[in-house]
């Protein structure tokens, strides 16, 4: 993480000052300039999860947004059948995700609801000048997204191992080969560009999505002499979100 | 099924027959037409595969494209270890597939290349005018292909059970039961709409992935009592590409 002015300078090189004046989501001049935007609401528990991609882009963009956090509790810690959601209950017996296939996040536009998280993000992304600056571009963002995805498939395959020895050894293996060859393969498939940004000369979707994989807790830091570039946007991309 | 003109009068509904003329690929006025779009050329195996709703979709938009197909052959039949493929071999060790992660489907568009099925496929359903009429629709027709995702991942977990009788039990369970269920959720998540396309008033991606879905063999006619939309644009997308 870099300073705030870096992070600043960062955010005016990556368009991302201009649109939306930097004041507080509830100052009078937002909600002015809201009303002629569409109105978001995501719905999705107080976790970060499924919504978690969605909220940075709207956090990156600065779009003012109603932020759903439906409550998520455990009667026993970890054990996942005591889980405890009472307004998603309620939500789900009503009806009201029904469109959703009664499962969050849910995302309202204008009141129009739509789910699938994925389907969600992408919206969003196009919506809030992340998801490049030609069909093109636009391809490109979601090509490296489909990667991001693929990654973390992989990974839910060897966490999901039954045999705990099994488990053990596969996770080491991943940390150490797997995620370094897939991150140097994403490397390889990005397009030629100005830098330092994935897709063209601004942020996207991208960027943010590899640093949401990147950045997590057991990153893959320690291959930076192999994956430059990946790495430079990551830090880049995870300087914006510091900054907010 | 249903005759030609039916199918005829459906692509027109559709807003489909007017882009470009419903001439052969290679007639002149054909190429004089395509010059002034991006040129297309999709490089895949000759099989259906990853790519093969891409394919679809090009064809539905009556879209001149290169439609190359890469051998693939086996030494002994169904035995993967013998897989014969000499020109992808040849593009990969050329690095021709780096920007698609050593894999196909590679789609190029006036020469940029573009990996990931998915991609490809939203890539083609926006420029093709397959995805609905404006960014709500766009993303309730990406939404709709996410549920297709989630389908036919949740039936490759069946088909990977390793147990022979574990695995006949859970195909069985699959067919009477989860793949009607998954597909009543689907019905349950369409937006409202004139119909009889699930997304707005003409035919999108949506409609044609849940055709590839519902009319492979093993598909799930049998829930019509139940799932009448839903198959109701099934329907309607087989006879747009059963007149191709």
């Amino acid at each position: 993480m870099f300073a705030g002015k870096k992070a600043c300078l960062l955010l005016a090189q990556a368009g991302l000052l201009a649109p939306v004046p930097p004041v507080a989501v509830s100052s009078p001049s937002v909600r002015c300039c809201a009303l002629k935007m569409p109105s978001y609401k995501l719905t999705y528990f107080d976790i970060r999860g499924l919504a978690e991609n969605a909220r940075i882009f709207l956090a990156v963009a600065q779009q003012p947004y109603e932020d759903v956090r439906l409550s998520l509790t455990f009667g026993t810690p970890g054990d996942f059948s005591t889980i405890q959601r009472p307004e998603f209950d309620a939500m789900k017996a009503k009806g009201e995700l029904d469109i959703s296939l009664g499962k969050v996040p849910l995302l309202e536009v204008d009141g129009v609801k739509i789910g699938q998280s994925k389907a969600i993000e992408r919206y969003l992304a196009k919506e809030l000048g992340l998801a490049g600056s030609s069909p093109v571009e636009a391809a490109q963002v979601d090509q490296l997204g489909e990667t991001v995805r693929d990654i973390k498939d992989a990974y839910q395959k060897v966490r999901g191992v039954q045999d705990e020895e099994a488990k053990k050894k596969g996770m080491e293996k991943w940390f150490a080969e797997d995620l370094p060859n897939w991150v140097k393969l994403a490397e390889k498939s990005l397009p030629a560009g100005p830098g330092p940004f994935m897709v063209g000369g601004k942020v996207s979707a991208a960027d943010l999505l590899f640093y949401t994989l990147l950045l997590a807790p057991g990153g893959i830091f320690t291959v930076s002499s192999t994956v430059s570039r990946v790495l430079t946007v990551a830090i880049a991309a995870s300087d914006l979100v510091f900054f907010l």
